[in-house]
């Protein structure tokens, strides 16, 4: 169940705004502050069985997204190779020498404040 | 003109799966194969109106998207971040004097692929 709560949780991160806005509602009540299906239809005042259809159908559409646009895989993607250009501009970092010239060092920490820019920002 | 042609092409690649299969087909007559709204009408067999409204419903789709999603808005960004980098890591490599040890240039040849690898596959 975890697993499905981080894979819904990031699916959603990405295409919750192409949900209608019931479906997103209910993903939000569900997975991200951990409503169960009875009380989410009492709070908006539809049956259990119709949460759990509009639910089903959300996720489906979550899926259906990645599927077409592959937008979480891509991201988990740049993610990984990101950190391995921040993993390489430490390890330049730490090899140069004290009498190296500063600008290289700046020039080093401007890629790795780039690159955490897009990490962040995707 | 021309700056729209380049603008749908964008949306299209990011967001062309997302259309039915027959607004696909005419964007693609129109905006990747030049056909004009007649031509496109004789090969379908519907009325040039016809085409004309299937094309704006389509190219709306497309906009509204990138509305919701903002994808090729944060492609852009992350091109010209990514050309940073690379420019960076250029100005450290010219930099390196050949005395300096080539596990440095080869750290600076990793970050410059794999932002390259990222620019290609975005």
């Amino acid at each position: 169940m975890y697993e499905k709560v981080v894979e819904i949780g990031l699916l959603f991160d990405f295409y919750g705004k192409l949900l209608s806005e019931r479906q997103y509602i209910i993903i939000e009540m569900y997975y991200l502050h951990d409503l169960s299906l009875a009380e989410i239809g009492e709070q908006l005042k539809i049956s259990r069985q119709g949460v759990y259809d509009i639910l089903k159908r959300a996720e489906d559409k979550l899926y259906s997204y990645e599927d077409k646009l592959g937008l979480v895989k891509k991201f988990q993607d740049n993610k990984k190779k990101l950190k391995k250009i921040l993993d390489y501009a430490n390890k330049v970092n730490e090899e140069l020498t004290a009498e190296q010239n500063g600008e290289l060092k700046n020039h080093i920490k401007e890629i790795k404040e780039i690159a955490l820019d897009i990490l962040e920002k995707n």
